[in-house]
């Protein structure tokens, strides 16, 4: 059976541009016929979070949130990044075979180097962890954004480095590049992003969520003047979450002009709120029992761990770490 | 109590320049107060054997040879340095902490570039994994060889860091560099060195062991002429192993004259043959049942994990990787 692995970085609570690029296709993909493993990489977030309480929260917050968005575990397995040691073990054994210069060619260390920053050990061999967590569970699929192609590729050549020195052990995962056809924009019009303190979260309350919208930066053109939908950042959220019709008709108002901001405005932030409102549901309920989320992820890891564990014993084994008389 | 921890590297059978500059000081350790934890490093063998079976049967090598010399693992801990993933999993969580300048100013890492030579990841690393492997058992003392200094700093630096990051929660390591008062000259006179191809085996048989003593280089000094004993590498081989009342006769010999090399080379081959005849022994029953050796490397394994794991769960809870409801 195809394998889909993806890491999800607990960086805070997500939001829009999260959801309509990235989670909406991780829980799409468990009603496919593929073996879905989502995990939450909290390891990776070591090399730029170091507070311990931000780690735990944002750790089950992220499981949190994707379990009241619909990720299922009965049919997707949602795990903990450190909860299965094999990857770290395996990650060493990769590191003996990955050339220094693999990992100096790597954009997110090389982009640090060349403003002369110093780089940490840890960014500077992320990728190789990054291999570990894929080949760990002899994925086939790993569904990215453009900006993790790299990484996927370079666990491509260390995978096949691998193959050279000890045999036809690990298997060759491909990338996916997540269609995110949809643009998301920020409360500025810019892409919608954590960095540019521009988001609108998922997990918002009506009232908050409200307000954030009437604060939509919008232009300057008269009422009456008729407008282009496809370049307004508000149609464009609009659109995220409207159907067809409904976006078909926002768009006639858009051309015939004659409206203001604040109509879209307020019909944007009554449709996100039903948009979300059983997500939000569900989080209340988990939160009234966090140790359902927990139970998920410990189920999770003991899946995650059998199936890593039996790659780990094929990679030692093929290394001569396995001892035996 | 104060813990000892010392790495060995499984690179092939050991010889006498291993012995006298570093396995008997190891194994007069176990005999003091402290706790003494040995590991067989194959994990960072890997970084220079890429054959399965050579690793393999080294480990096994160096368990055996280890056990043959009077290594008793009632009093000291033997064990292989792959067994105890928390090792592995600690050396990433080091990582996240550890800047590249520090690794790129290790020698063997930069000696190779200056050479223009490619370096693997693993040889860059190592020093981490080194440092995983000296806290994960909160080590107080390393006895290493002058050229592992470096690296015991290296890990007292990483130790900080992570103190300085996250509280006190790691021990930090001292070096003890071992006493080789003794040098230990090989076929050729220079120092015996597996690189150099001129080393005597301390497992040699009998006949080879002869063989290879009476092909020891020697100088063309007439056989008449008295010879200052101090500087003649057959007399600084036998006495590693003779007595100070032989040594003293051996050396007045030297001051006198009139003798040939073969005659200390016989007595040099009949010293050494008796000095080990015992490890000799015990080793012939090792191999005739290897399940002795398996089993005492699967207790050290047992010892080694309790310990580290506990010291990985401090880690974990103080970088927020444990969870809990």
């Amino acid at each position: 059976m195809v394998r889909i692995l993806s890491g999800i970085q607990p960086t805070g609570r997500f939001h829009w541009g999260n959801y309509f690029g990235a989670i909406r296709q991780y829980i799409d993909l468990q009603n496919g016929r593929e073996t879905a493993f989502y995990f939450i990489a909290n390891l990776h977030a070591l090399t730029t979070i170091r507070d311990r309480e931000r780690i735990r929260r944002n750790v089950l917050d992220a499981a949190t949130d994707l379990l009241a968005l619909g990720l299922d575990p009965e049919r997707a397995t949602l795990f903990v990044q450190s909860d299965v040691p094999e990857v770290s073990e395996l990650s060493w054994l990769l590191m003996t075979v990955t050339p220094m210069g693999l990992l100096e060619r790597c954009h997110a260390y090389k982009d640090k180097k060349s403003k002369g920053l110093p780089a940490g050990t840890g960014l500077f061999a992320y990728p190789v962890l990054m291999a570990a967590d894929i080949l760990a569970y002899d994925s086939d699929i790993v569904p990215v954004g453009e900006d993790q192609v790299q990484h996927v590729e370079v666990c491509r050549d260390i995978a096949g480095t691998f193959n050279h020195h000890y045999g036809d052990v690990l298997v060759l995962p491909k990338a996916q590049v997540l269609e995110s056809s949809a643009r998301v924009p920020g409360l500025d019009g810019e892409k919608m992003s954590k960095s540019y303190g521009n988001t609108i979260g998922i997990f918002e309350e009506p009232k908050a969520l409200k307000k954030k919208i009437m604060g939509i930066k919008t232009d300057s053109r008269p009422m009456e003047e008729p407008k282009e939908p496809e370049t307004d950042h508000l149609y464009q959220l609009y659109s995220l979450f409207a159907g067809p019709e409904q976006v078909a008709e926002m768009a006639a108002m858009y051309r015939r002009g004659g409206f203001g901001y604040g109509t879209v405005k307020k019909e944007l932030a009554a449709i996100a709120e039903s948009f979300f409102s059983e997500a939000h549901q569900r989080r209340r309920e988990l939160e009234a029992n966090p140790r359902i989320v927990q139970d998920v992820l410990d189920r999770g890891a003991a899946t995650a761990r059998e199936k890593a564990g039996v790659v780990l014993r094929r990679v030692q084994d093929a290394c001569g770490l396995t001892r035996s008389v």
